[in-house]
């Protein structure tokens, strides 16, 4: 039986995979499929003019995601990798019933991934205001394990940071510091023994974020597992595509600096070019 | 660090685990705890006054949830399964912030449980109206692999069937007959390669689907996936009860025949006293 979306046609194996982010954080989960995955092609859309969207409205986040949904199901990627943290919890069931591409997204790989790591099943979630306030990882964690002792923390100026391009300044720090003290440095040690990085911005803040908790607490990101996930559904339905050249297509709504800074350090002297678009299209 | 709900003090390990369902049907949950889980103690609670929930509106199925979990959770067990996929669809999320014991439902399992069994992933739900309403299915098959292609079915007829005692005659074989016909013959073979019982009533049901869909379709159901689940949590949190005379206890809110009928199949001579309560709880 050919994969095939429930309303959609059959979908070919050579087509790109799309990953759809806010901004540049997706990148890292670009990254990782990438390595775990030599032979896809990839498109990866950034919504950089829109950015952050973490302290949006529900409503206006699921209108965004549904416009980025439809430019990546017009060209035809067999299947959506949804890399914001933030869409895949307002929107993710919205999309799935309007798009008739599969749509993966990454907070059910990055619980998964939180639990695993964590001993005590004591999990700091650090992630914007639009994905606390869903409760999309409390659900998560707690459909896999309703033990899970889950902290919760809003972040609202990470993702800012991450894209002026401040990685590891002073700046970044201080903001750390002020976000994961209270779970990481209790008076009776930490509150948490894992904290999951719960938006793909994050995972360009791990040096800093690392520095700050110390040793006895793991830092975990969804770009593994969701990379994992995308493998395992790409194999289950015969979906991977053959040995041979893929190609990778960056799209951005704003072509910024830290877009561009980004995507070198990820794809080195091989960077494709990066392409301008608007959304949403015009009809 | 022992097992804690985030608002709720230490637990007990060796305090029982509560069992609810709309009726008779969470019993053959119970069946297949009891079975991976010798040494728990269970305390089950049927509503069989209010049964069947699947065609009540999701306020009303909250409501009776949310008084099913305080009487549980005056009991002081352990950990709850909700036993019942329309409760757990509508109201786990609910019910989880306002009891602060944990609260484990049957939908993931059962999904993850139907996802394993499936070959061509294309897999059938059969379930009560309120969980095809709800979606849960859908969005718990879709988040562990976006490629599968989801069949539901609601089957309003079955649980009243197996509520009067009617597990085998011609009255269940027609209305099943009606449900899946469609999926499992159709001009080309069949749709679904997998058939998922979404309803803990419907195993109850097994010799007459299985009957009905013939070889060529495996049907699952949530049972051994959910006391695999059970398991697998109290083991990582160290809270497995200590060898020893676990103790059963059986309530319901109507002491109807069929209630002692399947309990007394699944407890034979050790059949514990059944025992009358009334939801709400006096305060």
């Amino acid at each position: 039986m050919p994969a095939s979306g429930d309303r959609g046609g059959p979908v070919r194996r050579d087509a790109p995979i799309g990953v759809f982010d806010s901004g540049v954080g997706g990148l890292t989960v670009l990254k990782e499929l990438r390595r775990q995955l030599p032979n896809e092609s990839m498109l990866y859309l950034g919504d950089e003019a829109r950015m952050p969207y973490g302290p949006r409205p529900a409503e206006e986040v699921r209108r965004f995601t549904r416009e980025a949904m439809r430019w990546l199901s017009a060209r035809e990627v067999k299947l959506i990798v949804l890399a914001c943290n933030t869409a895949t919890s307002v929107a993710l069931e919205m999309v799935r019933e309007e798009i008739p591409i599969p749509i993966l997204g990454v907070v059910r790989p990055g619980a998964a991934a939180a639990l695993a790591a964590s001993s005590k099943r004591a999990i700091g979630v650090l992630a914007t205001d639009g994905t606390v306030r869903s409760g999309a990882y409390v659900r998560a964690l707690k459909d896999l394990d309703p033990f899970v002792d889950v902290r919760q923390q809003a972040c609202p100026k990470l993702v800012p940071i991450v894209e002026a391009g401040e990685f590891a300044g002073p700046k970044a720090r201080a903001a750390v510091e002020e976000y994961v003290g209270w779970m990481t440095r209790g008076p009776d040690g930490p509150l948490v023994d894992t904290l999951l990085l719960g938006c793909t911005h994050y995972p360009l803040l791990r040096p800093v974020i690392g520095d700050v908790v110390g040793p006895a607490v793991r830092v975990v990101d969804s770009a593994t597992t969701t990379a994992f996930a995308v493998r395992e559904v790409l194999v289950s339905h015969g979906m991977l595509a053959a040995p041979g050249r893929p190609e990778h297509r960056l799209f951005t709504t704003s072509d910024t600096a830290t877009f561009r800074r980004v995507a070198r350090t990820l794809f080195g002297e091989d960077l494709p070019a990066v392409e301008e678009v608007r959304l949403p299209e015009a009809a």
